[in-house]
């Protein structure tokens, strides 16, 4: 298959996604039949380019990387808006990469929307859109022929829900539970070397892993909005963030966390779905766990999932929750699902 | 795709498969576009039948589990070796599961080349033609345009080294390594309780987890056997069961775990495998683990790895490794894998 490539955002990931391109092209190639150019670059700090040529993309990282405007790169087009370049760009799949936004999901809602309806594929990171629409939008690029995937909206680049395409296909979830916030699960660790709260959410702020304003991490939002994405996926439901019954762990005191250490246990900011006949209970909260959960032992920045199935019990997975390379190569594995002519997901 | 199927082996395994079969049979059928019919089962203690209009698997499975003679249900041909079986019955995919035989793979290796060369399909969770043949028996596959899965062969239905076909196409591994036996670990976890190895032995043996001859597992023979396949599979390499570093579990004490415990440490069997630029270096060994490493806190019979990737760092899977309905859930996902025109597993 051959991609045609707009980015809509040129941020950290879709930086990520444009290294692993250059760096895999003939992995790519050579493995998954993947040939690939990029048409169209568009990032609200970067300006926009069009270029049906193919851009360069290491000179446009290279700009990018440095700050500079990518409207010096040649180009048909520049100035475009992200809509009309994703309209007018000769792309056939869209690269979705701004901003989150889960209160309404725009604009990448919008950029979707525009996408899909012209029949051009869609790999996103971006988490609003999928966690408020994901129904509309696997409905729409249904009817349009077009493919829309979202790996990297829960868990970056570590396996989670695409698991269930490949290789536990035909298994069905019962539930699943997971550690989906690697900013609070840092905090919760740095407190368990004794740092208060506020010590720690500092230190994650030094670090990068936490923004200057924490409340989406922090309030179990961002947690919230991974587990809508989960469950509509896994457990067929139809909930959206708001849905999820949610406690952050601002109030967790030093002391909660010494008296769980002292009952063998570790407190983790958790979230949880499973059905319960018809009816979806989702959940974000801090939770005492064993230590022999699995869960109880992903420490730092890193996420994890439990998902309890009917083939297998329980299965886990571990791995990286966020980062420019592994939340790029989300990207990359959508693009490589989209190429396979294999098991197109259908969730029964 | 409909699979005609010939079991080669219907033990506990091919069982679990069977159950799993008619249990997700429109599932099948709905979502992964298979149909399914058994046209023959050869098992060394309950006879072999073919009937190529169908054999009621229900009624099948009903003497099997009985421990009744399968040649009472109504057929074609009785009594037929395996190898005719797999000859003369009117199959396109073999389900091998006959017993593991680590020495010279026999005599499954027989019945997988003569279904290969046939150009019929095989799935199979038997470990020993696949550790000691696995590249012969992919040429020859390929040769005939014959699909050869063994998902089951490594962690049972957990996802191991079919992450690589799917979820995380196009990453590369760096180096693994694994808690590939479940009889070991479960020993070792009753160690920790204060059993010696002698006791805790006994206790996995009443379980049905040791065999009467504990040899392939407590040496470490069956890890190493799994760790020659992920490695061959994995790593590019070209190494057998023999060329694996093997020390097993005989010689651990309780002293050593307590000893492992008091520097926040934990013993386990560790099978690990990575290139170091041509070479590759495989190693089965007791290796005592800091409590912080997602493998330390796997225990009882359950299985894990960790991946080291080029893309995304450590990735941990951690599932169960034995067990009738988890081992013929592999099977079946070999069967949707095989059914899928999606990737074929090209190591690069």
């Amino acid at each position: 298959m051959r991609f045609d490539l707009a980015f809509v955002g040129f941020g950290t990931v879709g930086r990520g996604l444009a290294e692993l391109l250059i760096e895999k092209r003939s992995l790519l190639e050579r493995v998954y039949g993947i040939e690939w150019r990029v048409v169209a670059i568009s990032d609200i700090k970067l300006g926009s380019v069009v270029d049906e040529k193919g851009i360069d993309l290491s000179e446009a990282l290279r700009l990018a990387d440095s700050g500079r405007n990518l409207e010096s790169l040649p180009s048909q087009k520049k100035g475009l808006s992200p809509i009309d370049v994703i309209k007018e760009s000769p792309s056939n799949t869209i690269i979705e990469v701004t901003w989150t936004n889960i209160i309404d999901g725009e604009p990448g809602y919008t950029h979707m929307k525009t996408a899909l309806s012209l029949g051009k594929n869609v790999a996103t990171t971006n988490k609003g859109p999928i966690a408020l629409y994901y129904r509309d939008l696997m409905d729409l690029a249904r009817s349009k022929g077009a493919h829309l995937r979202f790996k990297g909206t829960v868990l970056s680049g570590t396996p989670a829900f695409n698991l269930f395409e490949g290789p536990l296909s035909g298994c069905s979830v019962i539930s699943l539970k997971g550690i989906l916030n690697g900013t609070t699960n840092f905090i919760l660790t740095e407190m368990e070397k004794g740092d208060d709260y506020t010590t720690a959410l500092k230190e994650a702020q030094r670090l990068g892993y936490a923004e200057a304003d924490p409340t989406m991490d922090v309030e179990g939002m961002d947690a919230a909005a991974k587990l809508a994405i989960l469950t509509n996926v896994l457990l067929g439901a139809s909930i959206k963030p708001g849905d999820v019954k949610r406690k952050g762990i601002t109030s967790i005191t030093p002391q909660d966390i010494q008296d769980a250490k002292r009952k063998g246990e570790r407190i983790k900011l958790i979230g949880r779905a499973e059905k319960e006949g018809d009816k979806i209970l989702a959940e974000v909260s801090p939770t005492s766990l064993p230590l022999s959960d699995p869960l109880a032992n992903v420490m730092g920045v890193t996420n994890a999932i439990t998902f309890k199935t009917d083939c297998l019990g329980d299965v886990t997975v571990i791995g990286p929750g966020a980062g420019r390379r592994a939340t790029g190569y989300a990207l990359l594995s959508d693009l490589i699902s989209i190429a396979s002519t294999g098991l197109t997901f259908k969730k029964d």
